[in-house]
């Protein structure tokens, strides 16, 4: 730096150029992803176990939806909430029985699954996020046929897999600078419904958009060469390299069918699936706007 | 009648020519209900007791409101829950508690009001409306700031009065075609949600729609000139003889706060109320294009 | 029926049962075919012989066309007058001659029916269907290039074929939710008008314009297995059927040309093609917004 | 003109000249003209009494029609048909009979009338335009309730006053680039059809289209201070002096009528009302393209 | 002329009949190049020597693209501006090189020749086209990516050749009925400006605009078959004649290039390129608006 | 801080953390400019005298505005040239003379400022703007009528004042997601063309166009309380403080006309005026997205 340049510098002060230098490390990524669309799977565990914590978390997560929104990114949100609704489950004196991860759901159950997903966890987030304007608008599948569901296997109740997702509704709210939350229960076609797996919705949701990036906001920092080892972190993945990890029962666990999700959403056209650690205050931002990102990245 | 005139008419044959009638009579309501917008409070007494029936009941009017929508009338639907709710508070072995027919709202019943409106009534109708095609989107008051509600009397709890609505969503998913259904959820500025009485949100949000028709479907014909007699409905009233009948106590009980919110409705621009039993099958319809009309119309 | 459903009729009664029954059945119609275009050939024999009965077929068929116009039907009607210019020419002293079914059109003939179709029916049509609001504009096919017709043969002096069909004005008025109605004349590349048979013009017209239906109004009940048998109707037809029935000489007569033309449509893309009974008050409307109809339909 | 200019214009030759100076002194019109609506009424008159000259005539005024659509000014014709009118009811046995200027028509009068106008006139001026593109669309004021008319007087028949001109439908075929020709025929709100002058359609037509200008193609040059001196033309007039040439008698006969329209037009907002001699070949082209025009002009 | 038609003729008298016969010539043309886009290239050398003619020529060409955009012709301008590189050049005390015809560009050459052609030609011309009215927007290669040059040779310094020609600006400011005027300073992915050929330009323009007309105003009158003759101009010209003629060498010196443009415009989808003497008055309505035309014209 | 807030914290960063509080600082800003216009006055003097830092200032403008650009400000550029022009007119042996601060402006000097401003200075920021995508476009008041400028005094030569400033071209390039570069050129009606004060038509411009902000880049930190003493910055003024501290003396020299012409400004409707450091690199994001900002703010 020549002497007249340091000059300069001087002029603007310390807090200011970091101030400069972050805003310019971040346009090439605001230009790019402006109008670009990004479905966020925000997870009941992203949640974190204090409702206080909870509350902050959320606070932060709804603020970097809305600071996405305000660049011009296109944002859809779709959320499970398994923790919330057996919470619900238990409070009415019922006992939540899973098989093979899936919550056997009966009648009654989906009925309570409904009423935590729509009622109260949707609510919650569209509540946050419009905290920063009239920007959120909470939909189930059940809206405008947004997701048509199939039965998964009968010995699971109606818990349901992902037969269509017919985007149009979402186009529409998205074309009029909303953001979509999204929960997932699905109907077939004899109007019957459905409780569906978030991490799957938000694939098939994620493909049917075309969308640039699915981002899960997870619990962990992303996939580990390591999974003891959190310094382990691997940055980017191609999906080939994925499937290895999983047959080399380097990815194991929840993890599996994040990852499996994460390859066939990158099959069929999303550019690139995010794992993140959704418990990082503005983990969305940073993952975004900066060119070292957190978590893991897969791509082609 | 002439001899051929006859002859043309015996061609077509007497079921036609009931068909051609009705179609014929209803032409000039089609052509006139057009592009207008019709608010449908759908209320939770609508539904009749018995399980069965009120499937029926729902079936018929999603039929109905679908019926509407295809013959171009922008329809919104508004819906309380009152019923449902005490149900699951019940379930949840709590007891309901009623000051001057407002339900006391702790923290916790409003949690319930909040999952049993948006996540089991609003979804039921959702879905019902939906099986005649990708219709309806359902919304609550926190969606996208339609409804900012304020604290009616702090002796209520989360009890709320509209402070403002604000019809930019439904004007959006109107003109898409789609029919919003309403749950009767606001929130204040400060993000704290409140449950809000359906007939006046539905009143509120026909004149922020300026709306040509708000209909209350309910468990009565109308108003009536002798309260146990139901062949002595009034069929059309305006809003001076409707305050006469409330101080002559000719207007009673639960039908006077409809028929204020009514008077207030037409006050502010909707053209008329229509009060009308949702329970006759197909009542929207028999209501909308025919001369005769059913239950009692409030105009200016 | 169960008791609470009987009693929910009655509260309804029997005429508005009817009533809703009727548009529940024409309601997936009026879905159906909303934006559809429908092209309807009003013959000159579908008005009756009796001036005032011809009044009220025309007054119910431009009811008819009035009520698809406002379900949302972008109905184009064309016409012949047959009948018409031979009373003209009666009048002015000539006598109509005919080869092989073609009206020999000398300058004079052609001048006459020009001044008849144009002049006099076509403005009878527009007007009645205008007694309904704005919507029905008259053209003949020398109105923006609409239809270039070549010589059919000198011997039959100006008697044209349909050689071209630009149906580019058709869209602009059908875009404006207007009625075209069209005489059927036709110009060639110099300027000389042509008088054209108006079975043949509706057929060209429905494929120029890929429209849904194409709807003969004749004076017969439609196809008959026997021709003396009013009872003998077949009601759907496929074209290969239909060619059969010609070589079979069960189609005889002027069907043939009709029967001919509707294969020409649906071999070009027309969905359907329908022989009804012009003369059967609000035909249209029973053909079109109820399960069974009339007539014959024929389908690829 | 110095040695090098006049070299440059020896490169180009007289005609080129010539030529040049024409489209030069043209531009400004052009492009001022660009867009405005002109109203041409188009008279029986104007049209020569001997067959082959009217042809001739009609071309070249087809001709300029076309040319001034060419260059982007929107043309509505409106044109009357009395020496038509009367040669067919002679054909037809029937003898015209006039009272103050207006022919008395009873039923069968009023049927020619409309046949001629519509079927003969309208479409004979229709396809000559359209010689050159697909231009003119034909309409009588039965199209669309274009002309709302009543009753003049219950002497003289079915003679129509203006009631009601709605340029909806000239807007539309305005805005598609087309060219309408209007036949005066009007219908009042029972569905009755009455002849209209066409002096006063053109005018009530320029008023309601706020046309610039409206132009009336006779069989005379114009306004004369005497008028048995073709010299003595008048080429500019206000409205005001227009009323004093009635007064005193300069304006007489024919002329009244038309001048009297011209004036009504102008203070409705027509921005100019010219009287041009029909028969002189493209006088809307020298009218309108070059300083000093032919014709009488009248301003406000 | 039959009696009748003559006397027509002299209601309008002569002048007028020239006139309108120069508008009716024209007519077909103005209608044929409606909405078509000419791209212009205006050479330095189209501009006279004498500062006088200069701006004779510079008004009469000024005048004629406003006359072209008037009537809805597209217009885009190239120009070059040799000479007056040349003089600035001198005025600094620098010595123009040339290499092969091409001049030797160091920086300051660049520098001077981007303040010339951008700051002095291109307003010029800008400023005279915009005496008609707010048409023209002066634009260089830089501006928007127009133009993405590379370096033609490294002896030669920084003269360009075109890269890629990015029309969007253009489309953009044609949609506008704008007419860009277009200085041939390009520049590479690095920043770096160079100097390009202005015909080169032009022909590359007109194709990236898939252009109706490419025309190159020069100081000659046309190819001509005796090069010493101006008689012997060649009117039409396919381009294997062309390529021909330069075989046969007809075609030479200062042409060739030109030629060489023009049939590799042509080749790439343009219609026809027109080679006219600039120095004509109006050469460009009379190429555009009579039968004959004036100069060269080149089409596949 | 709780402790798992702490422990969150910890997972991201401190990096990570400055980043995040950057990102969220500036959303409100990023959100509330949206949209909104700001006209940019870049002067000749925010150009430093060393041409290699000149470079490094032009950079970090450009990269500024293309970073504006981006996040959907409205960006137009009005730039001066003043030295600039001063080296041209040394080269070519021209004696700069000043009247009151008026450069005297013969032809020849008028000749040269328009070759500099338009073809040089103008031309270098769209370049640098341009390395960042297709953004800008370079205009001289000359383009499209944007400036219609008056003469200031006969003994300033072509010494203009802003008469019209007509923003229509602006505006379609505005929408065109373009950046306006506007090198201040102005015309009179006769096609004089004249050299502008550029402070003066910043001020204009953003007028015209209502624009949110009008921002000076200069030499200096703003206005001073003292203005030996850098630390005196006055960072908000409103425009009576402004005219005091005017007739107080504390603002003086050069900052007085631009200071005028400020308050000019925010009386004709621009919201602020901001006068900053153009040294300071990329004081333009500081100011626009801080709470702080930087340099004085002058507002109603």
């Amino acid at each position: 730096m020549n002497e007249i340049d340091s000059q300069i510098v001087e002029l603007g002060g310390e807090k200011h150029r970091q101030m400069a230098s972050v805003l310019v490390e971040a346009l090439p990524y605001i230009r790019k992803w402006r109008g670009k669309i990004v479905v966020i799977k925000y997870g009941g565990n992203a949640m974190a176990s204090n409702p206080k914590d909870e509350n902050e978390i959320l606070k932060s997560f709804a603020n970097d939806v809305a600071i996405l929104q305000s660049v011009g990114i296109r944002v859809v949100v779709v959320h499970g909430g398994g923790p919330q609704i057996g919470e619900m489950m238990q409070k009415l004196g019922k006992t939540p029985e899973f098989v093979d991860g899936n919550r056997v759901t009966d009648q009654e159950t989906l009925d309570i699954a409904r009423m935590v997903l729509v009622g109260k966890v949707n609510s919650d987030i569209v509540r946050a996020i419009n905290m920063h304007g009239p920007l959120a608008v909470g939909l189930s599948g059940e809206d405008a046929q947004l997701i048509i569901a199939s039965l998964r296997h009968e010995s699971l109740g109606f818990v349901g897999d992902v037969k269509i997702v017919d985007p149009t509704i979402l186009f529409r709210l998205l074309s009029e600078d909303l953001v979509p939350v999204i929960a997932t229960i699905g109907t077939d076609e004899s109007g019957q419904s459905y409780n569906i797996n978030a991490d799957v919705v938000a694939a098939r949701v994620a493909e049917a958009l075309e969308s640039e990036k699915l981002i899960y906001l997870t619990d962990v920092v992303g996939v580990l060469k390591d999974k003891d080892n959190p310094e382990s972190l691997i940055s980017a993945l191609d999906i080939s390299s994925a499937k290895e990890l999983i047959d080399q029962n380097v990815i194991v666990g929840g993890m599996i069918p994040k990852i499996k999700a994460a390859i066939g959403a990158v099959e069929s056209g999303v550019k690139s699936v995010h794992i993140l650690d959704g418990r990082v205050l503005n983990s969305l931002l940073i993952e975004l706007f900066s060119v070292s990102g957190l978590g893991t990245m897969v791509t082609k």
